[in-house]
């Protein structure tokens, strides 16, 4: 019974999530699904791309948490839109709960819109929202493991940030080793490894995700 | 329909949860539920604490993964007994997983019985797995705002401990603002402050522990 329930639902989901696709698609805007652990450091690695970005694109972000907005208010201070899901407990956005709150968004013309998922590497993997990037971050102090541990979200993920960098000579976390994981699941994904403290590396992955915001974004001008 | 079908999954939870009590009641076996997000260092605590205990007590353990054994595999070359869980991509244990788990476990009659559940800040919360303690490890990388983000675990937790403080000179983690937090929604529960990687902390939490463990035993005496 669960089964088919849930079949059902992830059926409904892809529906939404397709329909979601069209709409982004018809708009030429870049959308990504952010995804982590609790703790990662999606927050503060949005922050500091949307400051490095903002004055060059129109930035909108749809934060999903459980109960809180206190993420919401972080980004909001950096100056660009956002709209809040709070989803009371669910442990994960789906594409409907992101076409309700994209409407707002949408209507200002963004030219990227990053959904920060709820803090779990495990349910939002299931979840397509109709993004164009699956983004997925890991911290450095969360160890050598999790790319096996956890492999569906890597599996899935377009590009993958390897985040607090500047721990690295406070732990054991093995570069190497990581990226042969990754490697071994997702040869085609793209790793940037940064430190949101520090700054390292968000140049780097600025650039990059710029890069696919004007290639998206094309359909605009045609 | 998908809340009717939640709501009868953790009724027959609750069922199997209440039942898994008594079993546990009846042998004077401490049940703990160690719970948190990927990465916060559970495994390592667990390998510490049995480290330090098992020449006192008899020690087993359930650990609950997604796929993979790597942390049953570093649990039993601590030389206890050892039962893996695969989810398969669920991302919590239930009663009924640790029902079926513990059976061979409670035959060699141990003092404590800890099960690691999947690496996850939301939904093993909602699952009584009919435990004596829920443990919950927080680690500062994750930084400060855990606690108001994902308080449904940190409510019912009987037992929080804030792991990596030999991380704490770098990063911005204030102990005081965590406590206070902590305070604020659930004000019974014990903290403790410790380092896996370096043992601070680890002599007053397994002292607690073993405390804990004789009070639950006393009715194997009786």
């Amino acid at each position: 019974m669960k089964v088919k329930l849930e079949t059902r639902l992830l059926g409904a989901n892809e529906l939404i999530a397709h329909n979601n696709r069209t709409i982004f698609s018809n708009q030429g805007v870049l959308v990504i699904n952010l995804m982590s652990s609790p703790g990662s450091g999606k927050t503060t690695i949005l922050e500091k791309t949307i400051s490095r970005l903002k004055d060059q694109i129109k930035i909108a972000v749809i934060e999903g948490d459980l109960y809180t907005d206190q993420d919401a208010q972080r980004i909001e201070q950096q100056g660009v839109k956002v709209v809040q899901i709070n989803t009371e407990g669910t442990c994960h956005l789906d594409a409907g709960m992101v076409s309700h709150a994209c409407q707002e968004l949408l209507a200002d013309n963004p030219d990227l819109l990053v959904v920060e998922n709820v803090g779990n590497l495990v349910c939002p993997a299931e979840f397509d929202l109709g993004e164009d990037l699956r983004a997925v971050v890991i911290s450095v102090p969360e160890g050598n493991d999790k790319i096996t541990k956890y492999p569906l979200v890597f599996q899935r993920a377009d590009v993958i940030l390897v985040n607090k960098m500047d721990l690295l000579p406070f732990t054991d976390f093995d570069v190497a080793r990581v990226q042969k994981d990754i490697g071994l699941i997702n040869p085609k994904t793209k790793i940037f490894f940064v430190s949101a403290r520090n700054g390292d590396g968000l140049e780097e992955w600025s650039s990059w995700l710029l890069e696919q915001i004007h290639a998206k974004g094309r359909t605009k001008l045609m």
